[in-house]
């Protein structure tokens, strides 16, 4: 049984806890999780037997790519029967069946027109346990990551020695992006949630990192224009002044996220004591990143410590703008479980891989800052991130 | 008053017509169009007085930038009272409310806590009306789009002269987008379809380029993995295979897409007459491109043209997953309104941007084609693309 039968399997066992009747996959990055395929259909996973993926296109290419028996879409209006036909509890004549899928990406048009497909069908939210499922990796999925990893490290130091003073911010995001790209990047930073978008990364230097964003991250920027508010911008990089490099790139659809500190000679003292407190953050938590830790724990943990630093108003985000969590599960997508925040109450669990982003913003003068992305494993945790750590000098 | 502001009263007027109490915007792009702001929030346009821009990060941002009353967004609570107060019809005791809002994109989890907080309100789906007034560009939209296609013209010119035999498709891919980055280009190039992603464009050479995807478009290649499958892979570009540079790029939000067909040495004479022949549907449809001609007769023409030409089965994608489309609006989003194929029956209007692309695909040898974006005028189009036509021939 190949790794997407296996996670099929599960999915199966939890629906039949559930007397769910099927799993409806709509989303494409679900889809590849489950059949290893994104191709345009539905990918129909039953409490029990086999997994039918209807596709409208390429045919050929779910066939050569997918774990799951696969068929043309045909015709909407046969949706209904064909799925339901795969439901074991569909034989008791008029039985409603529960189908679930991911409400927390589906448009409601396609939701409406799948309700009309399956008339009587009672639909279930099953999005969470999706994202549930998808927050412990196997041996495969931290492999790709490990990959992500030595990808993200090896651009960034063949980017460093061509960084110089007066360079605009978004020479430098062109820079990186190359160099990622040439070593396999496949270009997306995915993110489940609506309206999120990641330009590659958050690149940007003294104050226009600073400058907030609506993204749900600790970095802002400025970016090129106010319809894509985030990232580089058009600022010329300056001598002393932090030069965030947030980082990340995607391997066999696999996301890894890192952070450094750059700078083109030295660190002003308070910022470079904000980073060496960012550096502590990380310690400490990386002394509670073990199997049973509550992820809440964490950020709750990282609250104290920087407010014993004095560095409160400044920490992941600055005033009205700060985010509220430390750290985020990370995979298929940016922005998956567990998240490092109050309210998330999952224990660490061997094959959770989660970035971990103490940042510090300061208004006008910079965001500094760090950020590891880390596997959890029985005995503790595993760092993937191989950048060297600490504040990186260039002297250009 | 502003173009977002305009935009806002041609809105409310529809509104009035439909006996809609207000539009709540809820999808980033929308925003942006309506408002000149993409923080995350929502904006409610009512459908008289002032409208509503309800931030939660960043406020700051948003107030410098946004064309509405901007308000921090607060506890989810007091939601409905506030777009409540901003309705003139919620006056009438116990008068439900009519929102209209976006089910083309909006999540169906979103879409329940939003009718949650509007207990009693009926729900109009606007986004076809959003659609329909966003396919006819303003004068400053055109003139981003014009600033894009001069930014891709340069990026692909540059280009040129480093391309050669044995480089990887995803090498090619890498080229472009750097210099694509270093003249200004956004980095995203948003879809407004559930599941839909593009990575720059469609860069890919000889059989993998005939590679069907599953994105809805005519040329296909093999990605670099089924977990982002489209576009460049990992197969070198060879001799006298035709290399698919379909592109775009973004600038100020706006995007354009350009095609072009490149060999290294010559072209196979069966590709290059099939080239000649989409040179020919573009010129034909150029001669009806004029107020007034319904959309979908440019594709009815193409097929025609297509099927003297004895090349039906190899138009825009082959066999199986052939598209059924001629071309496409364009503009924040690359699949905007107008769609040139069956059952389109808008007539071309002054301010439409429409990309059109004749392809044709031949298995294990390629695809070869032209993509042009297209003004309408009074008089009937400007070519917005300035990139030279014709195969683009290289030595190297």
């Amino acid at each position: 049984m190949n790794i997407f039968e296996q996670r099929q399997r599960w999915l199966q066992g939890e629906m039949v806890k559930r007397g769910w009747s099927g799993f409806l996959v709509t989303q494409n990055v679900d889809m590849y999780y489950y059949c290893g395929s994104m191709q345009t259909g539905y990918l129909f996973i039953p409490a029990e037997g086999e997994v039918l993926y209807l596709v409208r296109r390429s045919l050929v290419r779910a066939e050569e790519e997918a774990s799951a028996d696969v068929e043309a879409l045909g015709s909407w209006k046969t949706l209904g029967e064909r799925l339901r036909a795969r439901c074991a509890d569909a034989d008791a004549a008029g039985a409603a069946l529960r189908i679930a899928t991911e409400l927390d990406v589906l448009p409601v048009q396609l939701y409406v027109r799948l309700q009309t497909a399956l008339p009587g069908a009672v639909w279930e939210d099953g999005s969470l346990l999706v994202r549930e499922q998808r927050m412990i990796k196997s041996p495969d999925e931290v492999t790709a990551i490990r990959a992500a990893a030595r990808v993200v490290d090896a651009a960034l130091e063949a980017v460093i020695p061509h960084i110089r003073e007066g360079m605009a911010e978004f020479e430098l995001m062109a820079l990186i992006e190359h160099q990622l790209r040439l070593r396999g990047h496949q270009g997306l930073m995915r993110m489940r949630a609506y309206n999120s978008e990641l330009i590659t990364g958050m690149v940007a230097a003294g104050a226009s990192a600073a400058v907030p964003t609506y993204f749900d991250g600790p970095a802002g920027g400025t970016g090129l224009h106010p319809s894509s508010p985030q990232s580089s911008g058009r600022a010329p990089i300056r001598r002393g002044e932090p030069i965030l490099v947030d980082l990340g790139c995607s391997i066999d659809g696999y996301l890894i996220d890192q952070t450094r500190t750059l700078v083109i000679g030295d660190l002003d003292p308070e910022l470079q004591r904000a980073y060496d407190v960012a550096e502590q953050v990380l310690r400490a938590t990386e002394a509670r990143l073990q199997p049973g830790t509550i992820a809440e724990h964490l950020y709750l943990l990282a609250l104290d410590q920087v407010n014993e630093a004095g560095l409160s108003a400044h920490f992941m985000g600055y005033g009205a703008d700060q985010v509220k969590f430390l750290g985020h599960g990370i995979g298929l997508e940016i922005d998956e479980l567990p998240v490092l925040a109050k309210g998330f109450k999952y224990p660490l669990t061997p094959g959770m891989v989660i970035a971990i982003e103490p940042k510090f913003t300061f208004p006008g003068r910079g965001v500094v800052g760090i950020e590891d992305t880390y596997l959890i494993t029985e005995s503790g945790f595993e760092k993937l991130t191989l950048t060297r750590e600490g504040i990186i000098q260039t002297s250009k």
